[in-house]
């Protein structure tokens, strides 16, 4: 069984073709970061560049479809249907050669996201979830795990980024929650991948406040899809309004 | 160029023969681990299995030298070489699925690290060092970063486990260097592929308290010879007796 509905299908492949470009220019990342002004130009033009060809590929296959990316803001045509695009998430694990970061596209439907797809190139794992119809990774079915005790449970996290102004929150929550697991928290540096790894099961949970909505649209269908509860701090789903998300198998969640 | 000495070509062809067991291994886990039980006595099998292979290739090469691994602890022949085994190191991460660890084999010469590697059987990345020859990864040579500007720098760390005595000095600390580096702090669960990173110049530094030798000694051996450097928290090369390690580029080190 696979998702084969036309709008995963497209973004699939706008995904691939913009991957070629992504991992030719990892390979230049590679031997630019260790000279001492690093690579930052080099990845916001592949960012940038990246973020160009999904855009074209998605508008080619819908013309009429408004758009949320990172680098060029909205762009606002039909009002029932958006993509959310982060074209590379985990900037700043790709501007070190870290090999752990993804393309992550969300679509959605009167406000609600209904499909995704979140694609390591690395490791070439492409995530993919449709509502109603599951969630997969290469075509093989994924679900969340079922731990119930939090001492056997793996948690991800991320932040606070530099400017942030709850770094000491963060801090504190980062302590307790570590204390509950214990201390088996990981922070990875891609929030994509995280909620990508919530849906199949790798951890347990993933938490972390003030992300911006294409770094979790996609990741968002990926994880109900698998079975889990996505939640803000508030019990609600207004991620983006209250600043944070908590995404897990539902037995770790108090409801 | 590359590493030819044949202590090295002995320690690459045991850890690729066990990696074929490891990541057979691993397939099985991604179906275990959504169980309630989740796959921990698979995963002990799995790590003396990986093991014993490794100690039997070793073992028929050199036949008279000491062992001192992970599971079976110390075995003392020589005097003179001893092999210091991890089988698998981030052996939670293995226990979850998430793809992310490796197997860390170093030779001691008169209490010396002289050689190691550092193998990765998922992006299938073999780090491997000699004294006064280099390092490598895939026979490229590596060098640690050039980054002398801490907010621009990546940081490793781990822990504190679930038994650390030292927690709460742990979580001080990690807050502590997590404003110096503008919070790029990571934390990736294998601390031999932390230090491979820092030789690799993915990461500038890596810091850990309560690791064990079998979980650093390749990576002690990488690091230097990448030109990186490496001390215990009191300035010294005492890791396993301060309890403590640093590896970083010799740029953001204070001496």
């Amino acid at each position: 069984m696979k998702l084969t509905s036309a709008n995963i299908n497209v973004m699939v492949k706008a995904c691939r073709k913009a991957s070629r470009y992504l991992i030719r220019d990892f390979g230049e990342i590679e031997k630019l970061q260790v000279s001492i002004k690093g690579p930052g130009d080099f990845v916001t033009s592949s960012d940038k560049k990246v973020e160009k060809i999904i855009i074209e590929e998605l508008e080619k296959a819908r013309p009429s479809y408004s758009i949320l990316s990172e680098e060029i803001g909205e762009v606002n045509k039909d009002k029932e249907f958006k993509w959310i695009i982060d074209p590379i998430d985990g900037t700043s694990n790709f501007l070190h050669g870290i090999p752990h970061f993804a393309i992550s596209i969300g679509l959605e439907h009167n406000k609600e996201i209904i499909s995704g797809i979140i694609y390591d190139p690395i490791k070439d794992e492409m995530f993919a979830a449709e509502k109603g119809n599951g969630a997969y990774v290469n075509n093989q079915r994924i679900r969340v795990s079922s731990r119930s005790n939090l001492k056997d449970c793996i948690i991800f996290t991320g932040g606070p980024r530099a400017n942030d102004k709850s770094k000491d929150l963060i801090f504190e929550e980062y302590k307790k929650i570590s204390l509950k697991v214990n201390t088996a928290i990981r922070k990875l540096g891609s929030a994509a991948l995280d909620m990508a790894y919530v849906a199949s099961g790798r951890c347990d949970g993933f938490l972390q406040r003030n992300l911006n909505y294409w770094d979790i649209a996609a990741g968002i269908i990926l994880v109900k899809e698998a079975g889990g509860y996505v939640t803000d701090f508030n019990g609600k789903d207004e991620y983006i309004k209250n600043k944070s998300i908590l995404a897990a198998n539902s037995k770790i969640i108090k409801k």
